[in-house]
């Protein structure tokens, strides 16, 4: 949808900039327009999904798979891209070979993630350290450990011995040319145990040469106020370079981001999605979008935030999870409005009903027909589906009518865009889009002793004058419902066979109790190029199925561009 | 697995507390240990997941539902429910009705949501005033506009008549013996855009007589910096009792919540595991546990917050959503660690790698390569339902074996104890808990020309020897099994003759796309003294729902006396 008024610059950010906070760190900088490019080192947005966002349970990247990401966050204009850990295994060390050739980077810089040396070892003997250099990969993240816990327990070794790491390591990659980054793992908890010790180790990173110290919330348990207090604290004591990497297990990743850029942090390390170990990491897109349109920043090339909701979206698609339907910025939901009782005020001015024009993020406004929708919500609608409405007001009365009514016998429209527009076209066309019409149907499941539960169903069709009778098989009674007029429409209506299921959502309705009551079914369908939801409702789950089926044809035979027959 | 070290107690953060942030507001009260109860308002935790959080698009709550998650809010313990807006729709008004027949509240009070009264028209003479009245509860929370352009624009009224509609519904409700809160909707970017009117509205929701003044971000744009600024600057200027509603479009509704702590507000609104319109509201779970767990405040009753977990993945069965998996505090991979490199350690010391000791919320750290947790929550539940494990490890073992197993293929027990408590008694006892065995079913379901719809099942079964055939119709296929089976049954156990079912929800699961997935049912089923729920799951809809029917069946034998007979 065209959402009414002039689309902002993302320069002038449509929330007002954080007031400095009394007493705290100075304001964040203000926009810089120059252009982006090796040299412009200023402030640093550090992507880490193919590394540590890839720790996310139920997430498994192939080599082919990080090339795909690796170049969406070019794309996006990310500064650097961990790619993984060359030498811990074979894929990460196949993946930097392969960028490095495969891959023109417009905007990143490719970094290895490693390890301090080993305890008595030189940097030099360490075959750790030495996959990094052979990596090829012009910047290397160390991870060091400044908690004193962690050091005698998980490196069991002495707190001076893993300073000597530290300095031994850093300095043996900076004259190897290397640029490193050292991220100090549970530094925060390690601050809190012991800020003496946790300060000296981000010293001697500093001191050997690292360019930026990265201060870790590795346990996710840290507040906005510590990190922005430790950081600032840090910053003061060492002078050094400071980045911030965040879990998410609070649920504070993304402000505690922003809040160690408050304390003046210049460096943020995040995952696409948020994906990461546990809760997730700092969210790359939120992240960048607020340190954009809020901060008044220029973190990104131009022109790339309007890019992120596509990108959010490729990535999940990419490592395979759906996109969350909630994400901040991105998500289908995040600009979507119960319209009823604000519409007519949303249209007047929609940016009295929205943090930011989300077209800035390359998102855009939804109306949702809920029932308390009226003629705006409508009309505004009608606009974002593509059909003109030409402002006749009983075409609209007619059609709020039988949305009313459809909604009042257990239709919802809000998650079922395509049945929406399948009854919007139906009124302003004055006839039914439909393909087909369903003379009869009958299911046949049974489970007995000795033989697989079988479901069959056969149905009796009309398409353009002609009776078609089809049976089929399921594994369910809707999936041998779905496939037995599919045999039968496909034969009209080859454009079907390229449809595909891809979910299926019951819910029971009150009006009665228990399995008697009525159902409301919701399809998602997709075909090569999109994805559409329908709804059907009936005295039972079959009969609502085939409703939301029938309808889920409908529209992927419109959009395929066959018309209506029937 | 049994996590190694003593769990703290909840007053005894795991992390530091939050350090004061410079010249920033006075850091968070103390914890207290005195009892909660109506006399103990210091702090409230506002709940509004029925109202505000059935906003998420996707939810659609029946009254049904509302009221078994107000007992789950009440079980978490929060200090308020708001339930609905009495009088805007029928559904909440008999919400209201119900909610106060039917529900015996140990913690909240029943919160009615509505707006000031009309432009123009006197607060007792509003149909819609008289709507918050009429639904008896006896606290209102009021939605006022503080936002200059938001009063001209949605109101069409001017700024003093807004104040004055502000000051005289107020009055009214507290002249009727209401408790009042005020939201005064978009008062950030009011603020921003006039403060001295954003101001004066907080003024005269406190003057008319509102007991809390409720800050919101409805856009959700704002950063914890701003938030906290601006509760700061208005409880200097107003001296009112200030709470915070944060919206989640920036990804920071749970700092921004805790933000408006720091700056001195004592009333936060939330929503269970942050359901809400757009993004969502500010989450419930992780405000409460940063606040009892990080600011070691008390907010909650004893022992409620171990509840947490189960209590969030309950209320998400209910609104049908699936729980999210990453979910701070609450999510299955919350505390889930991938064992390799650290686990040594972890066993040493699991507090240097989790924020928190998990099972102060009910959760446990998970090992993915090796899963062996459960035996303490076993023991836990078994106590709960009354069934004496006696400490006998094998048994537990067993039991915890057997859930995994049928977790692993799609079933769940966090919504149906019934079925949990019959695999309980199986493994106790070594014997199935059952009352009849099945032999065959079959339905035949068709919708022909001329005819009803007409959904047909026959079913072949036996009970202690003896063999019984059956055949049934139905509104559905479905509800025709149901009768089949309960026609048989009947004969021999009478007792069935009292059970009705009361809800039936259907879930399709992940593992396979569209019709073709696996289905998993939950039936909840009433007698005259209670309510139980049990799960089924199966290849499809039908064969799943028989298998949740006969656990229905089964466990209403059992508490009505009967022994098993299979």
């Amino acid at each position: 949808m065209e959402v009414p008024g002039l689309p902002k610059p993302p320069t002038a950010a449509s929330a007002p900039r954080p007031p400095a906070r009394p007493g705290s760190a100075p304001p964040p900088p203000p926009a810089q327009h120059h252009a982006r490019g090796p040299a412009d080192d200023g402030f640093h947005v550090f992507d880490t999904t193919l590394r540590d966002g890839a720790q996310r349970e139920g997430i498994n990247l192939t080599v082919r798979d990080k090339l795909a990401i690796a170049r969406h966050l070019d794309d996006f204009g990310v500064g650097f891209i961990e790619g993984g850990w060359p030498g811990a295994n074979p894929r990460d060390t196949e993946f930097f070979a392969r960028a490095q050739a495969e891959i023109d980077f417009r905007h990143a810089q490719l970094v290895a993630f490693g390890a301090t040396r080993r305890p008595g070892v030189k940097a030099s003997e360490d075959l750790q350290v030495k996959a990094l250099l052979d990596s090829g990969a012009p910047v290397v993240t160390l991870v060091a450990k400044s908690h004193d816990r962690h050091v005698e327990l998980a490196l069991r070794t002495t707190l001076d011995e893993n300073l000597e790491m530290v300095r031994d390591t850093v300095s043996y990659l900076r004259s190897h040319g290397r640029r490193v980054f050292v991220d100090c793992e549970h530094f925060f908890d390690g601050y809190t145990a012991d800020p003496a010790y946790a300060t000296e180790v981000v010293r001697a990173a500093a001191g050997a040469g690292a360019d930026v110290v990265v201060l870790c919330d590795t346990n996710g348990g840290m507040l906005p106020g510590q990190v922005q207090a430790v950081v600032a604290a840090v910053l003061a004591d060492t002078g050094a370079r400071l980045g911030i990497h965040a879990q998410d297990d609070s649920g504070c990743a993304i402000a505690n981001t922003l809040a160690a850029v408050d304390a003046g942090a210049t460096h943020v390390q995040c995952t696409a999605n948020g994906y990461g170990e546990r809760v997730g990491n700092a969210n790359l897109f939120p992240v960048s979008a607020a340190l954009e349109l809020k901060y008044g920043m220029r973190v990104l090339p131009a022109g790339a935030l309007g890019e992120m909701t596509r990108i959010s979206h490729a990535i999940a698609e990419i490592v395979n999870l759906a996109p969350s339907t909630h994400q901040p910025y991105v998500g289908v939901s995040a600009f979507a409005h119960k319209a009823g009782l604000h519409a007519s005020a949303i249209k007047v001015d929609p940016d009295l009903y929205q943090h930011i024009d989300p077209t800035l993020v390359g998102n855009r406004m939804r109306m949702l027909v809920s029932d308390m929708a009226g003629r705006a919500s409508v009309e505004l609608k009608a606009k974002e589906l593509g059909v003109d409405l030409g402002g006749d007001r009983d075409l609209i009365g007619r059609i709020v009518a039988r949305v009313k009514e459809r909604e009042l016998s257990g239709y919802t429209y809000e998650a079922a865009d395509a049945s929406f527009e399948l009854l919007l076209r139906e009124q302003v066309q004055g006839r039914p889009q439909r393909y087909f019409r369903l003379e009869s149907w009958r299911i046949i499941a049974e489970d007995r002793p000795g033989c697989e539960q079988s479901n069959e169903a056969s149905v009796k069709l009309w398409i353009r004058g002609e009776r078609l009778v089809r049976a089929a098989e399921g594994t369910g009674p809707v999936n041998a419902l779905d496939r037995a007029l599919r045999a039968a429409l496909e034969t009209i209506y080859p454009e079907l066979a390229k449809l595909e299921l891809v979910d299926y959502k019951v819910r029971i309705l009150e009006q009665a109790h228990g399995t008697t009551s009525a159902a409301r079914v919701l399809i998602s369908t997709a075909d090569a190029s999109g994805e559409w939801s329908t709804v059907g409702v009936g005295a039972n789950v079959i009969a609502a199925s085939g409703q939301a089926l029938e309808d889920a044809y409908a529209y992927g035979l419109l959009r395929a561009g066959v018309e209506p027959t029937e």
